[in-house]
């Protein structure tokens, strides 16, 4: 079982300052239709403030029950994976005894203290939350919170800049495809 | 040597129907970002519509010169991988004799007539021009203009609506995988 949460604070500007930023539509659909698409069972949105709860839940529903529904179905389908929390810890709570998943956290920056392929074992035999920063990354407030830190993903050389979306695609596909190696299909 | 092109049109809505997709600042920012940090050479935006080459051109201005140079020089790093083509006839004529490269197409039917492993191969020894459709995919008439098509990626079961920005992610993620395998680093 893998979940995952997007962290809107506690995130670092790129200045290293402690920010809050905004949920965006397109990282809600982007990650949502991933989520679906490699079997992420809960996609946690996570943000203290009230208005970014209501805004959430405004798309949720339009694609859900309004005129998006009709429109295009498979976008209520992926984003029924959301669930909305205040914190990272909030979202921990959430979990029953024994259901606690271990939390990795995912960083651009190679602080990673397990190798991809120690990840890929933990995924085919545990509940797992990945963790992914927006803004500049995770704040260490929010890092230390998790278990493990996963390395970065490795491009050519030292330019590592993807967006949370590509990086969360990738992460979710190379676990899949762990999970499949290790099922025999 | 791996190029990617977007292509605008010709491409499908979800009814099956041709249609001419909008650039959109996203996709630019995203595939931009995943190219650079894949080792893609050239991006090319793939459209007829002379507004949306000027809408592009002036994107790109925006983070090369601009203001957005000072604010995040990363963005426009990644950028300047984009060049712009009216037609995929026009960007494969673009290449010098002998160095024209390998068209395959990506789509996310099963209609690829190449494994991962085989594009692996030719990745790692040829020119290599990746296609990426946006709107519900590359029309007939695009996919007619490649040498092959490539698999889809595999998900969970039959959901595979990923978005083209998280698709390019995986592809070139998987691409510079098998050259970092091949090259033994």
């Amino acid at each position: 079982m893998i979940d995952l949460a997007l962290v809107h604070h506690p995130v670092t500007d790129k200045r290293g300052d402690l920010v809050t930023t905004s949920v965006t539509n397109i990282d809600l659909h982007d990650i949502a239709r991933s989520c679906r698409v490699f079997g992420v069972e809960t996609f946690w949105v996570v943000t203290p403030v009230d208005a970014m709860h209501l805004l959430t839940e405004r798309i949720i529903r339009h694609w859900r029950e309004g005129w998006g529904l009709n429109y295009n179905p498979g976008r209520g389908e992926a984003l029924k994976t959301i669930r909305l929390a205040r914190s990272l810890e909030e979202v921990i709570a959430s979990y029953a005894e024994g259901q606690r998943p271990r939390v990795v956290a995912t960083s651009a920056r190679p602080q990673g203290s397990l190798s991809i392929e120690q990840i890929d074992d933990i995924a085919r035999q545990e509940r797992l939350l990945v963790v992914f920063g927006t803004g500049n990354g995770l704040a260490p407030a929010a890092l230390d919170k998790c278990d493990a830190i996963l390395p970065p993903i490795q491009g050519m050389d030292e330019y590592n800049h993807l967006s949370v979306r590509s990086a969360v695609a990738i992460y979710l596909y190379e676990l899949a495809q762990a999970r499949r190696a290790a099922s025999g299909k």
